[in-house]
């Protein structure tokens, strides 16, 4: 049996409104769900403020070290959308109009409303791929292995599907979760034990209070959906010995 | 007038499940708010995964670069909580039961019930300061400017107050925001010239559609409130001139 490769990910949050806490950040999960689905794992996540500096060394530092980047933020038309400017210097290009975007902006606009801050749209690293925007026009766009994408959580998450054949996943990550009605510190110990007999499994422990309830989500991950039930079946062996209430599986 | 400097911080997110989608991160905005009120500035945020090596090499880069780090996740009694014993091996600290955690717990719990498991809660780095815990008894804990906060967003949330006298924080950050009935590329250019005039306000202008409604938030950050009253009047000036509605300012 042919092994894939482990391919994987990381994303870059660019955005002082998400280091100030007046905006929660939802696009790292948009973004780490719909790469899970094609194999891809994301390693590391990291939010850094609108400042060409930060962008340019956080990109050239991150690019090196995965198989794909994913920004968010900074791509539209007022003063503190710097990612296009930003990831073209990282890459020693020119920061130039882009064709192709301009033509796609000047279109999606009605005749006299493509103003100047909206043609600042259409600036982009030199020959960027672009990255179609179903929603509102402005694309993203590609350089190499790092991928441009708008903070706007709606309009990002209407732009990833139109990405699926531009990248090469790995195998799935397949996850089942097991609810149990317990406490961590009452699993802990043959917990720790299912994990250490099954290494290529990921195995997250993750208390809850749901509807007021106390529970603990035993989370599995892994590429091998017959490792998967292996542990699953080691760790409801020994929840059925504790005698713990099973709340749902998924 | 004797100025205040300006005091940073960087939060560290270590969670499989954050990378993975599977949770939603609420705690940096939890923590940058709060940090904010005492006029220190988050600079940066990693979430990283539950791998001793990547804490270890993130928490000896960050803590360096910034006056105070916070790390949330992986203090609990389960086998994927690994935060006491890395950030122990980053400053080369013993792994050791903490004799007032210890304490603590075992009061904290009916007696018998203080299990095995709930006593992994008490191992810490040597010597590491306290964070106390009003919600489910299990402390925090503090290593020279590094702050290990838990995942869980209740309890962490809870333990936030209770550190506002071990930190020394700068000159509080005053925001504000105008909401307007308008579109970005309409107020981009005349923005633009606001922020150049004045620099030691950081302007972010942020889209948003709410109950059916397109708008735009400019929202204005500084230490000083009346550099930040000169921008809005600045602001307003040209929003009057372009006759666009402001739908709110606080």
């Amino acid at each position: 049996m042919k092994k894939k490769i482990q391919v994987n990910a990381s994303i870059i949050i660019i955005g002082n409104e998400i280091l100030s806490g007046r905006t929660q950040d939802t696009n790292t999960s948009s973004i780490a769900l719909w790469l899970n689905s094609l194999g891809i794992k994301v390693e590391e996540v990291r939010v850094i403020p609108d400042i060409e500096e930060s962008i340019v060394t956080t990109i050239n530092k991150i690019r090196k070290k995965y198989t794909y980047v994913f920004t968010t933020g900074g791509i539209g038309p007022t003063h503190d959308d710097i990612t296009a400017k930003s990831i073209s210097k990282a890459f020693g290009l020119e920061y130039e109009i882009h064709k192709e975007a301009f033509k796609i902006l000047e279109n999606y606009y009605k005749p006299g409303e493509f103003n100047k801050g909206r043609q600042t749209m259409a600036w982009m690293p030199s020959n960027a791929k672009l990255i179609l925007n179903p929603v509102s026009g402005a694309p993203g766009f590609i350089v190499e292995n790092v991928f441009c994408l708008p903070g706007v959580p709606t309009i990002l998450k209407s732009m990833l599907g139109g990405l699926n054949n531009k990248i090469s996943g790995g195998e799935p990550i397949i996850s089942f979760t097991i609810n149990l009605s317990t406490m961590e510190s009452e699993i802990a110990e043959p917990l720790k034990n299912v994990q250490k007999n099954n290494k290529e499994v990921e195995i997250g422990s993750y208390p809850f209070f749901k509807a007021g309830k106390l529970g603990v989500s035993i989370v599995m991950r892994s590429t091998d959906k017959y490792k998967i039930d292996d542990c699953t079946s080691q760790i409801l062996d020994f929840v059925n010995k504790k005698k713990i209430v099973v709340i749902s599986k998924n």
